[in-house]
């Protein structure tokens, strides 16, 4: 349980670190939409490690292979099934775990659960489950993108104290790409790049903030009440390894305004009905409403910290973790890829549900 | 489709604001759990408007009843079928609305969804759906209370910008009950029903922020990946009226701390094993580890106010919308028992999903 | 769990047979389809008891109420709640029953489940459960009347040894209704009228077997592998109170044909692509393909017989049930409103999760 | 959509016939089960083409592959990823099909619904899915089997006109298992044996009845109404390619007994409730009893006929197929193994259902 997301366009993840692979069942995917295992790879090497300086030296080429569902080029309609094989997993490096809970990590709680837990590289916890995820959202993206030339861009909004000053409405994935932090304010971006290499010399690690925006989403996406499109977007982040917090056009900076001056006005714009503000973030009770989806993430800084650090054994008894092996002083930079392909499962999803209730009266 | 909650302890929520009735139904409770009216209408009271002058004057009593599900007092494991009446619907009171749309209302979106919209007192959209959620909610805590001592208290930590200094280690239910505002910071509480007040008079709005402690969880509930104990949170605290964020432990302000300051560090105490801070929130690798549970949500201001507001009819004309009605000048304190009713049910669904997987191999 | 069905177009029933009422929740319809309470009464009087010597005397209206998710004669595309309040509930004729285990009824497996038991009336266990799949398959029949023209016709073929001559592909709902039996063969349906009377008479009870067809589904209905139309069919009918079997197209006596003799042939007319025979029953793969969907479902005679009978009490000491109250004498013509409901709840639900996958690349 | 099946223990398969590979994900098994690949060869095999002289000449090893999920030797509660590389796949075989609709077959339905088909092999609809289900099936009956000692054998009851002899209160695997036909009576297999070469011979194909007795199953597995365990094991056995019909307990020859011999008292034995008869079938009110659950299944004839066929075109056009490929004169055999597999996913699916409800007030 738990290993699957989405009601219509569903996508099912499996693999542990340190199995033979990892990989993506995507079910519900509408037919004959174009799809070539190069697409699913440029998002695939956006979050694999070993990208520069500031990732985990874990060396993954992370080759999709597509095992089913597609067929000359098109989707079939039918499950598509990707891979990617585990190649560099250095299984000795993690045998301190076996006998130490790492704190912050979920060690301690999958024993808890399951009284059994696959040590190596943290099994199913391990951020590669992530790949499947990715490849999935890829295809999400792509019918968004097809049908209604759905935008989606994430990028780096803060890591640790340093905070980039960035418009959602005009940056572009080219921004966002055109350095290792993912940051789009170029100048931040360097000094977060810094800080980062900082920590990664400290043995330390640091935290951040994504933002998101989507751009050209129809309005009339999302459900009422428990099924709300911010609501599966929450879940979607909160989903996340790492994450702590999530929040939609004012978020909680919102508290400090009053109604006054937070109701987004209508207006018409030719045939569209428009905002002259967006505190909503795109969703109104739940549903979109054509402008601009915008949310953030909050990310803790990683677990996995090269210092020795007090711990218990799972007997209980105390002991000291000297954790060995690779690590990302910060995972942020390479959780946009990420990011980005959950926010398209939520959207085609959603996409998905209500094209399932339209047009009731019309015959075939 | 998004009116159901949970997998195997699940409610749907039923009912427009001025319908006959509003309901809910909860399939999936385990059978002989004594329940009583009396429970569910003592958490009613708390979410009912009119309570004080800070919230709604419309006057409805919101008497539960209890259809089926229940017999001699105790679950049957059947569908518990809960109901309250609509007493005090005003229909004239809206007119307006069928030919204006509100500002960040949903009325916009619920016609550009569905191409029809019971536009009466915001039908769907209504706060009185959360009637529902408050009776189904009572039942789940019920059963966490029976089975592990789970205390669920939720309580005002902002309003605007007045904060509250409050210890969620020691917070009472009965503290937060002292005052209308459920702010259990005395000082603060009456600063804020002031500030609220005024916001009445001035027929404008606040928000805030609601945190909520979960003490008693044990070890082990939440599904690894999608549906982590926090991400299930997140989509419960987002599906509520008016919520703009959700961070969980640490939060958002867990981004300004370096790893080798937030992990939380093991220790063994007695045969529990414990951790020494708990900016993880009590959930790691999406599982309880038996901390405290900590969140916090963002409430925007009610969207609601008595100002003349500029907005467009359905067919895009400009026009000035003039609300009459009533009003909650901030939601914020009526949420409160929501919030832990939420809290409640998915707790209680990831205790029965945990239950589901237990003793494989035992013979029964 | 268990009390809900559909996937896109979803029903959730409520209700045990001697609480206050008896309900449904409907969620998924799309909206703006017209309902009128009138439509779903006529339905909800063909399977109500006392229509006729040879059904229950229990004598209740079954006067529905809709309570949401129906505004100005169409439906909102919210919740659609129904009830029905029990009227005529004699629980003092079902004293028996809590002492002692009824042959061939759920009382001893509602015990061994959950430990307690509504016994008056048999409770969640009772035929007044399928008000609510009535209720909700009106609405789904008229979903696809209107946009396919889709017919639903099902009638008693066989009673105890009795079988009736009909042709499917002619049958007409006013042949159905016209006599007590639901048997369109007029001939054979007194005969069956007299067999149901004298076991009635003699305290004993007959089963028999339903057909049904739909006509004018379109092709295209129905998903590969584990939702195959034909597979949710069978649950759908399987899941009716006394069935025992299920089969579509040739059905068991296809197991007596040769391939050569089974396959239906394909052959062009006009534009469509139709099959010169039908032993498919109008699903190929899983999915409608245009020709009649041809079912049939067997009912074990009624377990209860108002003859002495040998059991156990709960405490498995032996007893002598002997049974009051009220009964019928066979099931089967009060059934076939609910087959053809249940018929078109899997039809309705199906139809939305095709149109969810549809035309992916247009933008709209 | 339509690729996974089960709520709480839960598969997805994939593939197609003439694709890289086909596979399943198992998601939601308890932890800690031990499992072997040679266990679930040992059932694959059983499936596996090429055993017979009158089975398919395809062939293929159906190696099995475990990707993740197993931990020296055990579950771990993640996702259980298992796959079989098609190897013998001539699609050269196939052409014809891109062209010419086989009768009774699934490709015009496809196309319908689709509009896209990948025509090798049958693709999708190729038998070659069920790989996926025997693999995931063999995992749940070693759960059911170590917790309760469930037995579940089926076999082969009739072959066309042929009907074997068999007391299921008796039947044993290594009877099953002891002829290439898997029906129990000897000398009936004998007979069977012949007519099936005989039609392959013929190029023509015959169909069957599998019967299934599932022994030790304890009461309470089953939920109320739509859940009903006989409504999911219809569900599961109609889910399989060439499957007409399905029933439980007297099933369609019940129809002909009076209630009064069909009831199955009740007695005390030891401290276990039974039934003197078992009509029911194993299941009363949709819950297993305690009794054998004794089902049937109608194979149709295989559609794959090596004989010419009038058909037509995916334009419409008249043709005449040839069929050349490989073929099962009657797939009846090779699916016993198959329908026992999807009677452990239900079953076991229930188990952990009604495990998630049990004990409701115990602390743990």
């Amino acid at each position: 349980m738990g290993n699957s997301f989405g009601r219509v366009f569903r996508i099912t993840t499996w693999g542990e670190s340190h199995g033979g692979a990892v990989g993506v069942v995507v079910d519900g995917c509408p037919p004959r939409l174009p799809i070539t295992p190069e697409e699913i790879q440029i998002e695939l090497d956006r979050r694999r490690p070993g990208q520069s300086l500031i990732t985990s030296q874990r060396s993954e080429t992370d080759t999709i292979q597509i095992l089913s569902g597609v067929f000359e080029g098109k989707t079939l309609g039918t499950p598509i099934s990707m891979m990617v094989c585990n190649q560099d997993a250095r299984s000795q490096d993690y045998a301190e775990m076996q006998n130490a809970y790492r704190p912050s990590h979920a060690d301690y709680t999958y024993d808890a659960k399951f009284g059994i837990r696959d040590y190596r590289g943290g099994g199913r916890t391990s951020a590669r489950e992530t790949i499947g995820r990715v490849a999935g959202g890829t295809i999400a993206r792509k019918l968004l993108h097809m049908r209604y030339g759905v935008e989606i861009v994430a990028y780096v909004q803060q890591i640790y104290n340093l905070e980039a000053r960035i418009n959602p409405d005009q940056v572009t994935r080219d921004q966002v790409e055109s350095n290792p932090v993912r940051c789009p304010d170029v100048e931040t971006a360097q000094k977060m790049f810094e800080l980062i290499d900082q920590a990664r010399r400290e043995g330390d690690s640091v935290g951040g903030i994504i933002a998101c925006v989507m751009r050209n989403v129809p309005p009339g996406l999302g459900c009422p009440v428990f099924d709300r499109l911010e609501a599966d977007l929450a879940k979607a982040m909160l989903s996340l390894p790492a994450t702590k917090g999530f929040e939609i056009g004012s978020g909680f900076s919102g508290v400090l305004m009053k109604g006054s001056e937070h109701n987004d006005l209508f207006y018409a714009s030719g045939d569209r009905i428009r905002t002259r503000t967006n505190f909503s973030g795109g969703v109104q009770g739940g549903i979109s409403n054509g402008e601009d989806i915008l949310f953030r993430v909050a990310f803790k800084p990683t677990a996995t910290i090269l210092r020795p650090q007090e711990t218990v054994t799972p007997r209980g008894e105390p002991t000291i973790l000297k954790p060995r092996g690779r690590h990302d002083p910060c995972v942020v930079p390479r959780a946009v890829p990420i990011v980005e392909a959950m926010a398209a499962l939520v959207l085609a999803d959603h996409d998905l549900l209500n094209q399932a209730i339209h047009n009731p009266l019309s015959r075939s």
